[in-house]
């Protein structure tokens, strides 16, 4: 009963089976430079209807920074909400990585940023030189809060960004989750909502190490070869990478994935509210399920086998605890029922 | 005919193997802290016969890096020969990861530093503050040209470094190619020698991404679990990294894939050597030949089939090249054949 | 009518008249390395009561970003206040001298940081390398607010942040005015309350460039002048810097004029809160008053020549307008008067 | 009888006067936006004969280290010739202010770089993202050797730097001193001959403070407001430059003093000449001379009060040492003719 991470669970086995193929190959270039890299680039220029430039890289955290120092100068800043994974995961990566910008944290329900509240902020922003310059905006999508972003709810933020010349970042660690939840087309999902840059994720979806750089605005991937080079996020054998998000982006793998973790959200959030015990405190409209507890119930649960971790929320009782519940696409559906049953067992 | 690179090359099958095995498990601890990481760290330890502290990261690159990080400040200087990967072909990575050190090159035959080179530059640094604060030095082993520093060689370079607070770092990005040509202990050839840290990298040697970061003066290793996280080298699924290094470690796996590189780099050496058109510069102690040849004839097998790269030396002939060759674990000893007899053939 | 900021005012004529006699020396020694560097030094462990070491460096930003430096990794965060000059006035210099590090800003009254506030936000690190280390806390006296921290809530402060390992800095930019406003020493309102290193400032105070870095913990001075000389703030004719600090510091310049300004902040602050259109909004202990009036009158007074800046503040109403005031050493108090009057004229 | 540095001499009486008299101003614009910088950018475009940008900053290793943020990403090199005062005597404060870009030291035989070296050293670039990008070349001029590079040099440089999209930074600490040397106009030793951005060097040669980033390329100055800033290299009361550089400017006070300085050496290097156990080394063509004597010599006329440095050259004798003499606006004549007679007796 691991509710943990969906990154505690292994990797897809048709995923698998096409690195085991690429294995096959007695040599290949290296360097990201394979034949594989290209078709990447064109199977994810299909899937968002615009030609991409897409670039492997190992990890969201590097995804993400590399993505950041693409939008913003080091005298920059870029604005994201207070629990955004960037801002609280990532051991300043993104500053490393763009050379010391600022992140700029903004409050927000279920985890995500109004408009009002990004255009009040920026209104501090006009003595010059003297803070930093407002550069970008990263939104989260699927968000750390399990909800998503609608297509309208990101045009919105655009429209306070782009007026001010500042970029929009997507941290797609969850992307599929949030595309099979809206039910739109991943070009409405981002380019077509303003989104200049996207860290197109898949390792929490059944990679290994399944993570892109998605430049829609491609004037921004000038030199970003260097830049992944210089970050370390170059692997030499990267038939591995290439053969991941082919397998991935194949068969519409990438998004059954997505809908079946989306589906145990809704089997475990619908079993849980029928606990006067417990309260769901967001929306659940990806993987992810957030609920309060008796402090009691989490001991004892955990004691008999869940795993799943506390997570901070203001304005909880003293004897509760927030906690998040993550599902997998490879969590079993009978561990979600043992779970439920136990829950009403320990009542 | 592959001889550019032992990255051009696939994953030893029983590496493979155990990647597939440890997909087996439903889950795992995420982010390096699987029981894996710590069966690493004892292997390790057991292996260099001393308690080392031993981090998996995702390349090289990352792990020669980050090991800077820990040996000199922003402030400091490193110094390495002027043909090592970290001055040549790490984009600047050791810059960003240590905050903007300098390294320093230092000239030198056979891609090996002289213990007097590095002193006298030394000599250099008395005028306080305005030059960077000269903190370490990091050798390369097996070399970037196919040679091997010597466990003498390197305490005479630890001789020059320690008495002045230096700290002494190792690139073993083919360091199994030079233990089993100088056929003495791991110990002996780091910790004993003078090593502080050490890159130790199987990635060239039959993994996918199969790099360590290795202490031997596990004082360095503090907050080393930030600098990684930092850096973008932690990966989240880390069970497929430990089995990668356990694999390579068990039954001489690792010590197997290296004799087998280095004696095909022999066989190759002495075929080339027969040949009255092609000089081989340097000697060949690991997996790598150089050597000078007509233009013509590289042209003329590079037409046939042959992939090597060409590399700089100095005072060469007009109308020669100077090329590199790289024999792996898995180069088919048919082809290092098939190719001295083309060799003969464009004569 | 200058109230805009202290360092619109230009140099005591005592400190200039210093400056003018070390040009009387033919020569001296460079890059503050002079004999009245090493005056400062004796000078400013007279003044602590402890023997510090102290930089002189070229301005605030520079003295705090460097600071930083010392009491925080690049992979570690700073606590300050969300008004610090930090975080919002120095355009990520103290990002790029720390190689990254994070500020994490904190709300509070007046300027000021409570101790529960802190220790809150402390309970959110303890996941690990995910989130940066939490390794220094930044407090401003006077504050930016116009406010003092008293030597007792520095103490509840570093009651919170020492027993973490986290190292306490103080940006003393208006060192002086919060020390006469207090009445206590020097090293009752810094080592004493647990202040491990200091931005000391003049340059608001009579100085043309006059800031220091003293330490208190000395042994975060290791290395401080690399980190001095790397950072771009040594410069060469060191002897106007010391001649500056020790006309500033001698027969209680420093203090002298913290109280005029200090003073007339007062005699500003009683004639503003006069008028029943305007509410000072913050305790007037410094050199600064805040408050609140109709953009009308803000409007009207500026046309006859007052010159202030709107600050921004929650909750204000929507005619209304928040407003800085800054009184200096040099600020004539006939135009505190004339500025009081002008207030009366436009009501 | 001081010839250690420039730097150790005072300030010219005239620039020294303007800061007084600009400290007559009760108040003025903070922070490098007063008239007095409008007037410094205007005077700077009628000397270069072109609309320029300029900005004052604090120092030589300031001002060298911002130029080269404007021509180089952090993944790119810039070249420089081996002793250049950016890579051997600014502690990586390039390396920092750049975010980590590479310094490539190349030799060359009086301070001077040779367009042939650096196209050799740039064939060495063509293998993709693994090595820097080759963004920019700096120039010293006067060179640190004290010879400087005519227009016809500098050009011929620009020819092999500008068809690969490099730009061309000077370093003109002594900018000065070498254009008196050359007789050509300002214009013609910069941005006619190619030079994009320069360090305008006015301390050594009578300024205290007196250094500003000149744009010749006008698009490289986009942003260096915050540039500047989050340096650390804006100044408060800024007004204090700004009026140095304006008398610095003033009626040929810069020329004048470079000349003074200039013709001294020349004295100085005749004077040595003259003597069988001295070889001056380089030639004398601004206002440093270079020269060997034996080690008794040194040791006796340091004994005797004279006051110069040591300077790393090869292949002197072992009795021998080479030495550094400059000389400034402010040498004293008969400093430099006590100088002589001294070392005439000594011998």
């Amino acid at each position: 009963m691991n509710f943990g991470s969906d990154n505690q669970y292994g990797v897809d086995p048709r995923i698998l089976q096409a690195m085991i193929d690429a294995n096959a190959r007695l040599t290949d270039t290296s360097y990201c430079h394979d034949d594989g890299a290209k078709q990447v680039d064109d199977r994810l220029s299909e899937i968002f209807e615009k030609q991409v430039k897409s670039f492997l890289v190992v990890n969201g955290t590097g995804a993400n920074s590399l993505s950041l120092s693409t939008i913003t100068p080091p005298h920059g800043a870029v604005f994201c909400h207070e629990g955004a994974h960037i801002h609280t995961d990532e051991c300043n990566c993104p500053e490393l990585f763009t050379g010391g910008a600022k992140l700029l944290a903004l409050p927000g329900a279920n985890g995500k940023i109004l408009p009002a509240t990004l255009a009040e902020r920026l209104t501090h922003f006009g003595h010059g030189e003297h803070g930093p310059k407002p550069s970008g905006l990263s939104i989260t999508n699927a968000t750390e809060m399990g909800t998503v972003y609608t297509p309208a709810e990101i045009k919105a933020l655009a429209a306070v960004t782009k007026p001010k010349g500042m970029r929009l970042h997507m941290d797609g660690a969850r992307f599929a989750n949030a595309l099979v939840s809206l039910g739109c087309t991943p070009a409405e999902m981002t380019w077509k909502a303003g989104v200049d840059v996207l860290s197109f994720g898949g390792t929490k979806n059944g990679g290994m190490l399944l993570e892109a750089v998605v430049f829609f605005d491609t004037a921004l991937a000038e030199d970003f070869l260097y830049r992944r080079k210089r970050a370390g996020q170059l692997v030499s054998k990267g038939r591995y990478l290439s053969a991941q998000m082919l397998a991935y982006l194949k068969d519409e793998v990438w998004l059954e994935n997505a809908k079946r973790a989306n589906r145990l959200a809704q089997v475990l959030a619908k079993g849980l509210a029928q606990s006067n015990r417990v309260r769901v405190t967001q929306p659940v409209q990806a993987n992810e399920v957030f609920a309060t507890m008796p402090k009691a119930t989490f001991a004892a649960v955990e004691a008999k086998g869940a795993h799943f971790y506390d997570w901070p929320l203001d304005g909880i009782g003293a004897d509760e605890i927030h906690c998040r519940f993550v599902t997998s696409f490879a969590t079993p559906e009978a561990h979600v029922e043992q779970f439920l049953t136990l829950m009403r067992e320990v009542a």
